[in-house]
């Protein structure tokens, strides 16, 4: 946070090239990131806040004054709630090839940014980064702050993965792990959706393999893949608002196939507003980071979580359509079963998936608890 | 079924142009049927099957012995079984605007007819269709044949649609009512599905505003929009067979971004060999008919329920992700709260929306009992 009580957007660009879980080196890394509270003399008072799939480093507060809204967990971010800046030094990080590359906010290295090589933009032949890419740039900002050990990495949904993976990957590195509407290792039915998610893209003919930087954007394939990834997150409670309302009065849908229902009104615009500052290969490279995720890079559910050491506090949503609970209270019974300490609170509301963000103030007390133990 | 033991496709064509209920005139209606079982000399033993969004006519039964599969519910169709031809006479008749209109079989008037007016093919210049057209269709079928009431109609997922419309226009030709994964109302969470399984065809640009025929079809829209419904219509449990394999041995996901994994090779190859027999404009209409459908077409549900006379059969499944149990206990509460007599039988297998027509023996003493009671 900066001395006005406004959070600062800062770069960390990475000392030396960047090799990828893959084998693939990237000559010069840049993420953004953004801090609240102080590092302790120690350095072992950070918690890590890695963000979902469409988020940023922006966990809470302003940027400014007048910004319409805070940071994605802002409600649990502050003095006397669970993430306490007088008690944690919090510390939130761009992700490797972030949704949001064209925002003018975010800072990150993926397929808009230029290959040093060429001048020109990545495109599609940016490496394929994993969420344990992301993770590694993380220790290495971490690091560098003078961090010696992470209090806790809590995250939700995508943020949720680097926070398995980071307790997987390096087990003495972190005490305690939160992990919010998560996902352990990414099952079939969830990458039959991620893989549809990007035929969205490629099918706009404005995609042109990806070659589109100078020239007309992919928007219309962009937006519906961010509009499926919304319904995706919903529950049927989280629409009930709109009903069967048309989207203009007047405008009776079964009178005109171009009048159309207030849902999809809503969530076009939605997406038609993201798919602006967003990028249609960094998504696309996002979405593979997701399907290519198993914790510990492990086949075995069991022997990825194997490597865990942290206390666990698990917080799926109980109507999570696109990562359902069923999923997590297995690796709870896991971890359990090698010994971890798991504590376990379903959020109870209606927008699914989307409770993780927007409900997450139901865990406040389990959270603090968790964290104060 | 003809005298060989073999399913025959006959055509009826309406004697005089029909009138949609959207007020439009469509000067010639064909649509397929199959028969099975004998009409009593009464008229008031026929059971009316109509078909989900992708079916057909073609219930059970094979067209010629090499069939490699029979019709899609033909697990309960047989002496001694729920839909017994020796005790029923069975219908099945094609949808207007008919999904599969290209596969050489299926008699159907949609976009993908030619327009007497002009001599080509109507494309999104065929008026818009909805439930109700298709049961009126139906209807003038039915009377062609000689039925006088229906001792049931039975259908699953939008044959529910056209079981539920049917008892609430017509509740004196209706004595049963069997609703199978159904919905009686499509919600706004089903609303938002369709929105973008029409915009992933009108986003390939062979789409060409529906007028593709006899050019390049828009057969990677049209594959992307299968898919998207066979995965929508899956439970986690039903992907479990294909877990994180990989679709070719020795390709690694990891290590290019060509190589896929076995659950999307799967989907694809079925939706890629639907997509060669259906027609996308088909699917845009089908799919505004499901958008459109409230039972009875009233905005209350309690309203449009209000019709219905008959004793129902209601038989969701327990892992329904497309449209879920909850609401169709709703409907259960509704219609017993106003006197009707309800059975309610769920349906437990690994296929979610699919066991309707997969699973669907489950529920074979349950329709059994109701039929004959």
């Amino acid at each position: 946070m900066s001395h006005d009580g406004l959070m600062e957007k800062q770069t960390f660009v990475l000392p030396a090239p960047f090799v990828t879980v893959g084998g693939a080196t990237i000559r010069q890394v840049r993420v953004g990131f953004e801090t609240l509270g102080r590092l302790n003399a120690a350095g072992d008072n950070a918690i890590l806040i890695p963000h979902y799939f469409s988020g940023t480093s922006h966990f809470a507060g302003r940027y400014r004054p007048d910004d319409p809204l805070p940071g994605w967990w802002d409600a649990i971010v502050g003095p006397g709630l669970p993430l306490d800046p007088d008690r944690y030094f919090l510390v939130g990080v761009d992700s490797l090839a972030n949704v949001n590359a064209l925002d003018g906010i975010t800072v990150t290295t993926g397929p808009a940014s230029l290959d040093p090589d060429t001048g020109r933009p990545y495109g599609m032949r940016f490496p394929q980064v994993q969420i344990r890419d992301s993770v590694n740039v993380q220790k290495a900002l971490l690091e560098a702050l003078g961090v010696t050990r992470l209090h806790a990495v809590a995250g939700p949904s995508m943020g949720s993965m680097q926070a398995y993976e980071w307790a997987a990957a390096y087990p003495e590195f972190v005490a305690r792990l939160i992990a919010v509407v998560p996902c352990a290792s990414v099952d079939a039915y969830t990458l039959a959706r991620i893989h549809d998610l990007a035929a969205a893209i490629r099918l706009d003919p404005d995609w042109a393999g990806g070659d589109y930087y100078g020239q007309a954007r992919p928007l219309r394939g962009l937006a519906l893949a961010l509009r499926m990834m919304t319904w995706l997150s919903l529950a049927p409670q989280g629409c009930d608002l709109h009903g069967r309302q048309w989207a203009q009065a007047g405008q009776d849908p079964e009178r005109d196939p171009d009048h159309g229902f207030a849902i999809d009104a809503y969530l076009s615009s939605l997406a038609e507003a993201s798919a602006q500052v967003a990028d249609a290969n960094s998504v696309l490279y996002t979405l593979r980071a997701n399907a290519l995720f198993t914790v510990g890079g492990k086949a075995s559910l069991a022997e990825g979580l194997g490597a865990i050491k942290a206390p666990a506090l698990l917080i799926p949503s109980s109507n999570d359509q696109m990562l359902m609970p069923d999923a997590t209270r297995k690796v709870r019974d896991l971890l359990r079963a090698q010994g971890n300490a798991v504590d376990y609170f379903e959020l109870d509301a209606p927008l699914g998936h989307l409770n993780g963000a927007t409900f997450i103030a139901q865990a406040a007390e389990a959270m603090t608890t968790f964290l104060r133990r």
